[in-house]
Order: structure tokens, then sequence, then C-alpha cells
């Protein structure tokens, strides 16, 4: 689904990055709870909502199960898979708080997404993102070849091609997701929403910190392609088919090609 | 293949979304003499033939056999989505005159498409298509969380994203099709030619009826986006890498980001 | 990873054009050096590495293998298909030349690409490529459905659709890859890059030879759509997002929607 345009209140914006185990265990009881009526009222799903979220524990060994199925290959198993990302949920419980505040920002803020199960199923552009966090952790870890390996699995299977050395904050929605390209160096805040084919890249001009600084709360149009170490503000909006070369201050909406800024906090634009 | 970009004759256009069984008749034992055809002379395709095509008593059974192979994983298996196309094109006779009509679209309007069983075959455009009609009868039949699984399966294997909500017309030609994303609400008329990485879009600003309605006839360049519930008239052209915001009148070129009406009927563009 | 804008050295790319035996040889020994250490420090992918390189006895062989599987499918095996691509690589030596010339591409232009089996394995654009030259070498061979087959499996696994008759030089980068396209009567000359989301296309106002020409050493950035019969002079860069409908004389930058011409040899523009 596309996205609600209009900031997601303060208040949800927090509870979504601070989000505990009680979030968690509710979550994960309501996403059981829809999987169940799902499968009582179409039986041809319900071995699929059996395998994939009713028969686990918990919502790690739910989604762990699930990429690994959706991710593995002749030569990469499916179970070696499951393990590694078991382990890593195991050794940093920040993933399972991203994971919730993610199913939370598609749940709020895409009106195309109608129960948190259906997110935690069908998105690519979530299970792509916590493939990239497990992958983050491996990259710190300093394992770069599995974490390359998960990385080409992602980019093959879902068309989202996420750098594992990326940072990316909580409760972020890439929405539809085919054909995000996100850098080596680029930094991703809070609460950021990211549609299809958006690509923040870098310049070619030089090497090292080389890619955007992602602002929280910001919105970016499909098909937005932002270069080069420059800054887009708190709360900025992209236009769709937007080129950024230059900072955005926040609050601020830039459109075009190449992109002018053409309102803020003062003067709203059409965008916003 | 690239689109001619020349307007399709009235008379095919009638002729495609108006085809009887008569026309499915022939286009079968087309296809099956072309798979013939290409068995000979490539005997490494032989098995492959005749499993896709020559093994199968008509087009919907080779469609169902085909998408089923090409959509099922290890949690969806192929013979459940083999058994769901049969019965839905059991039930609702319009899917198989859409495909007979998009099989005729691809041939007729692509130069690059050598013959009906290369489409039927390979064209992820048109097999994203076919899926995505199989998926809103789901839908308008409220089984929706079978037809949003059926919708993720085509968004990860094809990288073509078509909400089962969309409604589509006949004699449509998704070309390429990669990256396409056609959002909940929107139409699109018959005899439709959308090229890759085209997005009918919301504008995020209002819920309900918020994607744009295509006419009959209308040319979608490579890249465009379409925002919000604009009204692209019948036969307009919108050429590659627009961004439209507002409606498009028929027999009108719209170019640009953002887009502008840059001809019509008595001032042809260059786009036409 | 992203693109070095800066050109490589005369040097280097003329060696990259014209490696020969000894220079496969090196490049072999040094992913197999590469596979090993990576084997050692990740044991979760020894299994990996062995059967994709280290149990190999040639780079086309390992090339063949890997191919293989990422390009099979229920109906397509991978048997079939490795056997097709060794056979190619024994009956045109070339293909292994430019294997060669493209890996060393990737790790000379892409800051992110930390080791040739890294691009071996895992670039979809490097895969996607050596694939189209097999299925270039069978449509030459007048092999037209077993290359549109093969064409169609490369344009579901890693969404980029380079079709098979398109002439592509050596020494060339697809960096990220998805979403690439490329049509039939396109020329790519030696050690050009092309990004993401880049189309080569027809305008659709003509048949015949209607696909833009690339001359060598060219750069063209993410998102670029260039249309129609057009040539692109050596060394010529075209910015992110353009829509390019003209001539782009050697040494000059391109850059907006339409595109407009920047800079050249004595007006070097921003984009350089």
């Amino acid at each position: 689904g596309e996205l609600r345009y209009t900031s997601p209140p303060k208040a949800t914006a927090n509870s979504a990055v601070n989000c505990n185990f009680e979030d968690e265990g509710w979550l994960w009881s309501q996403i059981k709870a829809e999987a169940r009526r799902d499968a009582e009222s179409e039986p041809a799903l319900a071995s699929y909502l059996y395998s994939t979220i009713l028969s686990h524990s918990s919502l790690e060994r739910s989604l762990s199960f699930h990429l690994g199925n959706k991710l593995c290959s002749s030569t990469l198993l499916s179970t070696l898979l499951y393990d590694l990302f078991l382990n890593a949920f195991a050794t940093d419980p920040s993933l399972s708080s991203a994971a919730v505040a993610d199913l939370r920002a598609a749940r709020e803020r895409d009106p195309a997404c109608i129960s948190y199960s259906h997110c935690l199923l069908n998105y690519k552009g979530f299970l792509a993102c916590q493939a990239q966090r497990v992958a983050h952790l491996l990259w710190r870890q300093a394992r770069r070849p599995l974490a390359l390996a998960l990385h080409s699995r992602v980019a093959d299977v879902f068309a989202v091609d996420i750098h594992p050395a990326a940072r990316i904050g909580k409760g972020v929605l890439f929405d539809h997701a085919t054909g995000v390209v996100v850098g080596e160096t680029a930094v991703i805040g809070n609460n950021v929403s990211i549609l299809h084919h958006v690509t923040l890249g870098g310049t070619g001009k030089v090497g090292g910190d080389r890619h955007p600084k992602i602002g929280d709360g910001v919105l970016i149009g499909a098909g937005a392609t932002i270069l080069g170490n420059v800054k887009i503000g708190e709360g900025a909006k992209i236009g769709a088919g937007s080129v950024v070369l230059i900072d955005v201050p926040p609050q601020t909406t830039a459109v075009g090609n190449p992109a002018r800024l053409v309102g803020g906090k003062e003067k709203p634009s059409k965008h916003e």
C-alpha cells in the first residue's frame, strides 16, 4: 500500500521506538489471533499459516523460519539461515524491538496494511529490512562474507539492495520496496518512510563516508534518488521522482530533478 | 521488448476485448504449434515445453500449471496454486478472455514478442497480470488473506506489485514489467500499455479512492509515476520518467517532472 | 556498491579488454584463495564456498555451476543449464575473457566490492551479464527459444532484463543492477558502467534498429532512461534520473528530464 503522508503523532513515534517486551507480547498474541482467524476462514491457507506463525512460540522464531524459507537456496540452506537468524535475535535484543516497531509502522502508516500478520508474512520491505538488520549485526561482528551472502540473497529474492553496513533506525517503513538501493555509509533515522525505487547512493566523487543521512520522520517518495553525503533533516519530505544532491532542512519539502526546496513549516508545499 | 507507440487499430482493439471461445481455440492451437516447432528445433527445451504447454488440454490448464510452478514456495505448494488457478478460470470465464486479449496485445504491440508461446512462457508482465486477475477474483469473494498471499508471491517472483483490489481491463500490456506498482483503488482501462517501473500510487493526502484512473488505449512510458485520484483520458500518452499529479485529457501527451501537457489531437507531440 | 566516477586509467581499460589466459589463471587462483580464507574464517559458509568455488577446476566451471543453480526452476533443470553454460564457454573463448574483464571492472570501479569472489558469487549485475552473454551466443546460433527462456529466467531471478540480441562489450559493470532494461538492438561498448534502474529502450516510433548505442567508458547514473537509436559518445556521463532522447557527444555530461548537455572536456560539469 501507499503511505499516509500525515506525520505519525510524536507519542506514537516514541512508543514505537521504545517498545518493550510487553509490546512484543501483545503484538505476537495479536498476530497469532489473526493467523487463527485467517486459517479458519481460508482452509487453503491453514497449513501455510501453521508452519509460518501458529507452530512457533515467539515472533523471533516465526520471523526466523519465514526468512529462512524465503531466502534459502540450493547452496544456502534454510536450516543454516534459520539458526543464523535465531542466534542473531538471541544475541541482540534490539533486533526484536526494531521488528516490533517496523510492524507497527506499517500498520499505522500504510492504509493498505490490513493486519500485523499481513505485514509479517507478505511485506517484502519489512522482511528485507529485518534481514538487513541481521546482516548488519554480522558486519559489525566482522563476519563480512556471511553478511554479504545474506545481502545478496535479499537483493535476489526481494529486489531490495541495502548494504549490510548501512545503519537503519526503528519504526521504518519500506513501502512496496522493489528496487530500493541503500549504500554502505547511509544512515536512516527512526520513523522514516521510504517508497519503492528509492536510491540512497554515492555521487562517485569521493570514497569513505559518501552516502545520505536521513533524519527521523522523513518521508521519501517513489523513485526519489538522493546522492552523496547530504543531510535530509528531520521531518523533511522528498517528492516522488526527485533527484536530490543537496542538504534538505528539517520539515522542508524537496521536489524535482534536480530537486529544489518548495516548502517548510511556514510555507507548506503541495506535497505535504 | 519495447512498445510500438502507434495506436492499435480500433477494429483490432475491439476484437481483442470481445474475443470469444473461437478466438481462444485458435490461439491455443497456435501456441501448441509454436511449442511443437520449438521442441523439435531445440531438444534441450522439449521436456520444458511438454510440461508447460504440450501436455495440457487448454490454455487455462497450461497457464495454471505454469503460474503454479513460478509462484510456489516451500510453504505455498504448486498443487495448491494450480487448483486455485483452475478453479478461478472455471468460476469466471472473463479470466480466459482477458488472458487471450493480453496475449494478443503483447504480440501486436511489442515488436520483440516473436510468438504467443514466448509471451505465455516468458513475459513476467503477462504472468503477473493473470495472477493479479485471479487475486482480484479472490478479493471480490472476500478471501483477502489468500488474495494477499498470492499478491505477495507475485511481488517476490516477478517484482510486479499490483494490489489485488485494482481493476484491470483487457488487452493490457505490461511490457518488461519489473518494478510496476499499482495501488488498491487504481483502475486500468482496456488496451492500455504500461512500461516497466511505472507507479500508479497515492499522494498520501487522502484515504479511500486515492489512486489513478487510466482510460482505454493509454500508453505509459518507462518510469512514469502517476499519483493521486487523477484521470488519464482515453488515448493519452505519458512520457518516460514523468511525474503526473494532474488529470490528462484524452489523446493528450504529458511529459516532465512535474508533468506538463505538450500535445493533443491538433498538436501532436514529439512523444507520439 | 556505487561507482567511483573517476575514469579507469586507459592502461587498465586496455588490459581488461585484452586479458588473456594468464590473467584468467591469476584471477582464478585469487578467487580460490579468497574462498579458502572465507571458508576458514566462517565455517557456516564452508560448504557453500566449496560447492560454488573450491570444488571446481576453473572459473568457467564455477560460474556455470553457480548460474545453473541461481537460474534453474522446477521445469528448467540446473543440470541442463550447467551443461548449456559449459558448452557455451567451450564454444566461445571470448565469454571467459569478458567474465574476467567484468570481474576486474567491479573490483576496480566499485568501492563496495571487497573481493573478486564477492563479485562472482553475489553481484546480480555480473551474473545477469554473463548469462546474457550466453543467451546472446544462442541468439546468434539461431537458438532463439532457448535464448529467450534463459533471458526470462534472468529477468525473474535478478530483475535484470537485457534482450539476448543486445551486444555488450567487455569490462562492463552493472552496479546493483535491479531494474535494468536493455532493448534488442542496443549496443554497449567496453568499460561502460551502468547503475540500477537504467533503461536503454525504444521510443516506439520506429522498428528495426531502434535502441541506444553506448560508447566506450560511458557512465550511466541510477534511473537514467535513454530512448531511441541515439549515440552516447565515448566517456560521456549521464546523470541519475535523466531522460535522454538525443545524441550525447563524447566526454560530455547530460542531466535532467529531458536531458540537456551540461559539460564537456573544456567545461567540466558538477556531475563529473
